[in-house]
């Protein structure tokens, strides 16, 4: 099956997501039929332009997937909670950018390099998890050295920027800087701690374990993805005051040998990886040059001596992007090629 | 022994170490017959205040040490290089903060907590050095657990601020960001690429294993201090856009077991470490908090399930205190009250 084109509604069209998301469809030529711009009540009648037309929000309501095929999701975990099960009654297939469904076990968690024939089931929910942002960077990297060699263990420490915290939290990094500057005092809203010109070890919530949820996803999430329930990974995540781009700092432990030159070809040779490391011109990943690329962008691959087996890597990508809307669309194009 | 007042000079006392140097050397009440404050031509009758007295910059040469008892000397390397022997020539002792001397068999390297003792080996040279401000932090943290539990290996990603690079690097990510939000183009001179909200993974030069000095730096220097010619480290050193204070994520793998609550208890009791670790207040370490502090604040203190005893903390002190001017100063004090 597959379909030619595909009635698209987009949820949370106005959130930093929402914008990235039909930018994707725009740049990927996602054939649509119709496009739904679909949002809560005060953004209703607000107009947005996509290949040249201008659309209006319309109100996400429990009618508003009529005649859809494909739904969008990225206005917050309780909007898709209630929100996807409607859509899917309805007949479209969700693919959801929140943690709402992310660890359900009858929700497929994809990022289409690593685990696409996972997209298949959605029929039991008609729901499609988009993975956290963090996780997706990773576990690229990680999936395309493990099928060259078992990874035993991985230890990550993450440089996660504020775009990742919404729309809001981007302008409360803008005005602290700006605040500090003119010797003004710092307001904070979104964050618990100035963001400006600080590195805080606290993104989402603290669990009882003591590690953030955003910590506990990437261990969990990537090991579902992986499909390898044991996998061994520890992450601290921490949000630094940059606006776009997450950074990874990855330390991997094998079973057995692997060369960084090695590590260099396989990562190369996977889809939706690009390897920028060669040091000795200054040439590494950076967050503000990943903007608005779909890539993971990695470097600074280098033996560790610490372990038998080990390597120390740094990988980059805009979270916006890879890390949300592009992953989200890639897996609505094989829905639309060979599902629907 | 014990010179109940020591004569000191500060060499590069105009630079952002030196400045430090003189705060702390006031506020740890250091008894000072003579100051004498040494600079390179430029900043040659430059006033200094100290104690509420001004003092002027003196020029250093080959004669500027006479008289003196102990050097703090934070010029640069080949300052160092120079001039310390001169120095010690001359019948000083110079604690000197640059890497010249740390990796030399004959020169102590020292910080107080861990290896005190060392500072007695000043004696074949004349010269003891201050290790850098990523090891110190870090070294403090795994010699208090190491003392109760044997390290197996550690994993650690910096975060580092520009202060570590000098003012000019302060004053460029102040630029570049004031830049940006005035829509200018951002000039690059201190830093290969902007680092106004960007995270460069690079610090010091690349070496031929592909590390930079300042990763091997933590590596090389933390086996001298300990001790522990053959201790496990790996590190990540990244350079973050905040003015002051070094993060780090420690990732510490032990011989036996130990709990989170031993580790804040060993911690807590450790000389110079203080624990911030009540994730459920949102209190943890936060850089721009430590500013102008002696301590190395820890928190984020949790266990790792991915190793049989393993545990992830977060580490934070302000590179130019306790990573460099207080470390220098409470060397410069043990040796006037023990060894002068």
């Amino acid at each position: 099956m597959s379909l030619s084109q595909a009635n698209v509604a987009v949820v949370g069209a106005t959130g930093a997501v929402g914008e990235q998301m039909l930018a994707v469809l725009e740049e990927h030529e996602f054939p649509i039929g119709e496009l739904r711009l679909l949002a809560s009540e005060r953004s209703v009648g607000k107009k947005i332009r996509f290949r040249g037309k201008e659309h209006a929000v319309k109100l996400l309501d429990e009618n508003a997937f009529e005649g859809i095929d494909i739904v969008l999701s990225s206005a917050g975990g309780s909007v898709s909670e209630k929100f996807c099960p409607i859509a899917a009654q309805a007949g479209a297939v969700c693919v959801d950018n929140t943690s709402a469904f992310r660890m359900d076990p009858d929700v497929p968690l994809v990022v289409p390099e690593v685990n696409p024939d996972d997209i298949a089931l959605y029929k039991s929910t008609g729901i499609i998890a988009n993975p956290n942002c963090s996780t997706i960077q990773m576990v690229l990297v990680l999936d395309a050295l493990n099928r060259v060699n078992p990874i035993k263990r991985v230890v990550v420490s993450t440089y996660q920027s504020v775009s990742g915290a919404g729309r809001t939290a981007m302008e409360e990094l803008a005005n602290q800087s700006v605040a500090i500057f003119n010797g003004k005092p710092v307001e904070k809203k979104k964050f618990p701690h100035q963001i400006a010109f600080n590195c805080l070890p606290h993104i989402d919530v603290f669990l009882a374990n003591a590690y953030t949820r955003e910590e506990m996803k990437m261990v969990n999430e990537t090991r579902k993805i992986m499909g390898i329930p044991d996998f061994r990974l520890t992450a601290t995540a921490v949000r630094v005051p940059v606006f776009s781009g997450h950074s990874e700092s990855i330390n991997i432990e094998f079973e057995s040998a692997i060369t960084p030159d090695e590590a260099r070809e396989v990562l190369g040779a996977y889809k939706g990886i690009t390897v920028l490391d060669e040091p000795e011109h200054n040439v590494y990943p950076v967050n503000g040059d990943a903007s608005d690329k779909d890539d993971v962008f990695v470097g600074r691959i280098r033996a560790d001596e610490s372990v038998e087996h080990g390597l120390n890597l740094w990988c980059v990508s805009d979270n916006l992007r890879k890390g949300a809307a592009t992953n989200a669309v890639q897996i609505a194009q094989i829905l639309r090629e060979r599902y629907l």
